[in-house]
């Protein structure tokens, strides 16, 4: 497996190094995501050309009698998730996930004590467990995210989703969301969009709180996703999830995953990373109107700042792609008046 | 490969015997394929315990204040095709479709003069043809279903569908669907479902038609499919289908594949062979209002009569489910006053 290569779109190089950040523990609070879509539909963006840019294009393909104007059956918007919806550093959110399970199953795997990349995870030896390479990032997957069925997962999701905080900023995970890009799909809802979510992450893993944090449904849920075994148990049905990767959603795999779930193409598509660049090749070299939109994470002081070296969600090669292919770039410290729904970090 | 293994849903002993029957070429008819929903939503149903147990099923999951009453996101009903919503006498319609193909390929591959399958297929000796065994089969499936992109694939099948015509009717393949079955989707929809199919039939095969025929958009279209890979070509992204089968959504394989492209358990399934059976069992074995039914092929008259022993759609180990899941199987001969629009065979 190269350097590019990616478990659940965690690329091995980013896994290894986040391995350096383990979560705290903080207090809890209730998540309140709703965009305000009263009078203006983008409220927490600032008047710039990116918050232009996104109310032309749907005027555009949405207003009775505009030469451009798009059926509602082919409205499709896809968002990549980690740092597009909601934010990954200091590293992804459902890796912080992995080794908090890794941590909460220890006691049931007495032999992890002695067997790498648990033994050294486990003792806070990161250089230890990376020295496994990617078997050992294979192990961690598996271990925390196969070998139950699909409802005994999703239950261990909620669990951990409705508790688990961020290290930095106390708040959970799904608190860590992007007020402007909630309105961004209430805006498009609105309008008459579906809005897909097309991430490197997990399927089942997002579709957990998809609904109830970014009002997407399961079925509007692209990902990754392991192999699952239909199986009777005790005269019952259950879906098995399986240790084997099935499909890597990222790079070229999100066209791919958009045509096998959605079976059209984009007319919008929203990203933040070099994984999502094909994604939006994909959607803006169709014929007739169309829209790509990258976040750049620029707000060191509210959020983040970085892009081209970042071991999460780098944005390279796509951030010099932008201007060929016509795609807005959003400055988050100059185009957001808001980051998240409390605040910012 | 065993004799139960398949291709895009053909098992390879139905695609073999299948050989036995090629297409003649009549007239070509316009398609109306609308149910009519006036009144009695469906019309085309005998008053008997079928059409009250579909009934009396949505009226439990809708009706306010039913105690059972299931919430609108939740309305999921699962559709095979073959044999559930279009007819699949003499042989699989996607069969059909790639020995056309074939039979049209051929002066761009002399070399298939000298080349089994096709070579005996060409000379229309199915019994040589079906000498090659599962070799033989995936060829003919690659040779006419992989090698180009996605939308070349869409235009070549739009072609045949709105001109091939089936060899017994005459009809339009498309119009070989079934008027009682039109009204089930219609009635649902109009209750607030979700409509779904989930066949072994190829996805992009079937999207090609599934929302006109069937009133199915595509991202509701769940099937078998090919592997896909993304490229550039004169710098213009593009999805080529590659000779590799992705997923065989049969059998246990559409439990898996609802849960992947759907992620919620349906409340309602139809199908028609042992091929629905899992899917059925995954749906009705869930908690609350369930519904399963089952077309069993009865009226060689006005259809064909097939079930246990039948190399296309066989109806076996699902037949003998039934009353155990209280599943409804419904009797064509009794229970459709009317099989096609246009009437019957």
């Amino acid at each position: 497996m190269d350097e590019n290569k990616t478990f659940f779109g965690v690329s091995r190089r980013a896994l290894l190094s986040a391995f350096a950040a383990l979560p705290a523990l903080p207090v809890l609070f209730p998540v309140s995501a709703s965009a305000d879509i009263a009078g203006d539909p983008l409220p927490s963006w600032n008047d710039t050309a990116s918050k232009k840019a996104i109310v032309a294009f749907v005027e555009r393909v949405t207003k009775q009698g505009s030469p451009d104007l798009v059926p509602e059956a082919e409205r499709i918007a896809t968002f990549d998730n980690d740092g597009t919806l909601w934010a990954e550093q200091p590293m992804y959110f459902q890796l912080a996930f992995a080794l908090d399970r890794v941590r909460a199953l220890a006691p049931l795997h007495p032999e992890w004590k002695d067997k790498e990349p648990f033994a050294s995870l486990l003792e806070g030896d990161l250089k230890g467990a990376r020295a496994g390479g990617e078997g050992a990032i294979f192990q961690i997957v598996t271990a925390t995210h196969a070998g139950m069925t699909t409802v005994e997962f999703e239950k261990i999701v909620h669990d951990w989703i409705t508790t688990a905080k961020h290290p930095q900023t106390g708040k959970l995970y799904s608190e860590m969301i992007y007020q402007p890009m909630l309105e961004v799909l209430a805006y498009l809802r609105g309008n008459g969009f579906q809005t897909f979510i097309v991430s490197g992450g997990g399927i089942d893993f997002m579709r957990v709180f998809a609904e109830r944090v970014y009002g997407i449904p399961p079925e509007q849920v692209v990902g990754s996703s392991g192999k699952l075994d239909f199986e009777m148990r005790d005269g019952k049905p259950i879906l098995m999830k399986l240790p084997e990767l099935s499909f890597n959603d990222d790079k070229g795999g999100k066209p791919v995953q958009i045509q096998m779930h959605i079976g059209r193409r984009p007319i919008a598509s929203f990203g933040n990373s070099d994984g999502d660049q094909a994604m939006l090749e994909w959607t803006t070299s169709g014929s007739g109107p169309r829209f790509g939109l990258l976040v750049h994470h620029t707000d060191a002081a509210r959020e983040w700042a970085y892009d081209r070296k970042s071991a999460v969600g780098q944005l390279n090669t796509a951030l010099d792609a932008a201007s060929k292919w016509g795609w807005t770039v959003v400055d988050m410290k100059d185009d957001w008046q808001k980051i998240f729904p409390f605040g910012s970090k």
